[in-house]
């Protein structure tokens, strides 16, 4: 046995020889922790997120220039990290800073409060948001909880929990708004990826015949399951890309908005909307590689408390570079041609993994056109599904 | 939040549209069940082990010729993984062999034997080996569980369970002996590690300074503990290498050896073993950059009923390149010159991780001098520690 040797050591474990151990609190199941919290625990990917410098000025900006909504208020961190954020809210004149963080992050988070003489103000504790008892109801929830594209890692389920339970009538969410992007673009790397697909099941076809003259054994019997599991890896699987504007064939569409501050825990569970593009090539010598999904959130307070400077974080394609999220790239098999219709609209789907609730299934149906409503009849309805991993 | 964006989608499912359900055994811990069997889930996977030709033709070698061992015998394979061992135990000509596998590849297997033409010879049990009820006891247990530096994985822990409940008095174990080797090496790598470690402290630094700069929090409290992190992963995890034989600076010593017949399962728990090892550097001017570590096992079968003709797997260097299990690499912070003295010797201890039982941590502590227990007096004692993750 032995993994393969590209998974070897891609992780360091600072606690080995101390006297520290890592706690799970009691409410994270076994997979979940070994799978998803695990990550947080490492500074070096706290150091990540905290150089994404697009996601720190959107934050910095929402606290600081939003002062009246900090001043002299109750506030909880969900999911603190290193603890950055709830630095910021106690310097922005906080009265009380609950820091909530489910990993060993938190004693670290804890020291960096205390080395900025924000201990008094700030409460780091070490759990789940779902577990943690407050002494009191917040005025505000902070939180950096978002995946690619939005809903991976489903942590906002965690945000509504403590929304529901601890944020004051009338409180405000920070972000308060969250939109989900899809747009059409050219990639080479959609051919790249079926090419490595048909590589591989060449590579297949050879091993088989190895293993039959060496061995004496016929692995053809597994030829369709290699292939099928091939293809997920190489063309049912997005990929995280930092694509160039240049790339995009046509205007982004909003196919998804949500008020943070009113959705629901079951409205968070699925996505089922339509969509609807204009493939502009005004070149005239582009295909549609490829869908990409993007996300951006909004400051924008309650309605109750509303912010007085909006501030927003996008993550869409950008010529000086991606955020820590980049874009999700869904490929496609057979490229959309504009010269067959400039119109594709459609549906988007997304399902939780049955094995993984913080992963998706995303499952795009799709129709083209000269125009918006009438369908280029010999093409007909195409679909694909792809895994957000 | 978001992971690396260099963790995304490295796995595929195939099983996510079907109606195959990835069933777990129950005695399966779920994080050992995420961290460890996921991975044996994957055709892909097996095809990396299955064109490991070092890895085939030992186990070929030791069942073809070794037809007593296997004629008319009752023969059980603990992780069967795509079921090729059992498959060439079927065709020596065994009566019954008993093919065990905890996740999905289970199904695979059968397909494969059915196309083979022996599922009458062959069951296969989806299951673990500790939570199995076999029909009968067997005379021979076949089965490929050894990890990096022999160890990882920990799966002779199962191995063991099923000789002592299901193997007749006298059975033999397939593979039968196991041996640990350590030998210094030249490498440039150790420098380059340690260059790494710098240079990503030196990120640090820099990231503090802008980080007060730009956002009025200072991270520098936590600068202790991000080396500390960083040291563990650059300089305190072994890794996979393919070392070229002519970088042994010195016969390899064996450090260990198991008769896997009778070797119980408290003595797999832990290793505390001497090492001697003696530096050759004709040329003079090369300093011990690492040491190495690797493993062998030969098939001899058991006492009562000893093999026809003994087989080894080594996963020594090799010019020709290394088996997929490659050599462990123990890079040393300061190199040992051989000028110091042209022996080393001391202890080699690994013990399980607290949060991992199927990863180890390693700890050489060691001394050299110009013969063997005569230590340099001015150098001294030094020891370190490694994680084989």
């Amino acid at each position: 046995m032995a993994p393969s040797s590209d998974t070897n050591a891609d992780a360091s474990d600072e606690r080995k020889d101390s006297d520290l151990v890592l706690e799970k609190p009691d409410k994270i199941g076994d997979a979940d922790f070994a799978n998803y919290f695990c990550t947080y625990g490492y500074l070096y990917h706290q150091k990540d997120m905290l150089e994404d410098t697009q996601r720190m000025n959107a934050y910095y900006d929402a606290v600081r220039k939003n002062p009246r909504a900090f001043k002299d208020k109750v506030v909880l961190d969900v999911g603190t990290g290193s603890g950055i954020l709830a630095i910021w809210a106690a310097q922005a004149g906080a009265k009380k800073v609950y820091a909530v963080e489910a990993t060993y992050m938190a004693t670290h988070a804890r020291k960096l409060i205390a080395a900025n003489g924000l201990e008094n103000v700030i409460t780091v504790m070490q759990s789940t948001v779902e577990e943690v008892e407050l002494p009191e109801k917040v005025d505000v929830i902070i939180s950096e909880w978002m995946g690619y594209f939005l809903l991976r890692e489903s942590m906002f389920d965690s945000v509504i929990v403590a929304r529901d339970k601890w944020m004051k009538e009338g409180g405000a969410l920070f972000p308060s708004n969250a939109r989900m992007f899809l747009a059409p673009i050219r990639t080479n790397t959609a051919n790249q990826k079926y090419n490595d697909f048909e590589d591989s099941c060449g590579g297949w076809d050879n091993f088989v015949d190895d293993t039959r003259e060496n061995y004496g054994v016929d692995m053809s019997a597994l030829t369709d399951t290699f292939e099928k599991e091939q293809r997920e890896f190489f063309l049912n699987t997005s990929a995280w890309v930092d694509i160039n504007p240049s790339q995009l064939l046509g205007a982004p569409c909003v196919v998804k908005e949500y008020d943070l501050n009113v959705v629901t825990l079951e409205e968070m569970k699925s996505v089922d909307a339509p969509f609807s593009l204009t493939v502009l090539d005004a070149m005239g010598n582009s295909e549609v590689g490829a869908f990409a999904g993007w996300f951006d959130v909004h400051f924008k307070g309650s309605k109750q408390n509303p912010c007085e400077t909006e501030v927003e974080l996008t993550t869409a394609p950008d010529a000086n570079g991606a955020t820590h999220w980049g874009q999700q790239a869904f490929y496609l098999e057979r490229g959309i041609k504009p010269s067959d219709g400039g119109a594709v609209w459609g549906r988007l789907e997304m399902k939780r993994k049955r094995e993984n609730q913080r992963l998706y299934d995303l499952k795009l149906t799709w129709e083209q056109g000269e125009e918006q409503g009438k369908p280029n009849e010999e093409i007909g309805e195409s679909s694909n599904v792809w895994h957000i991993e």
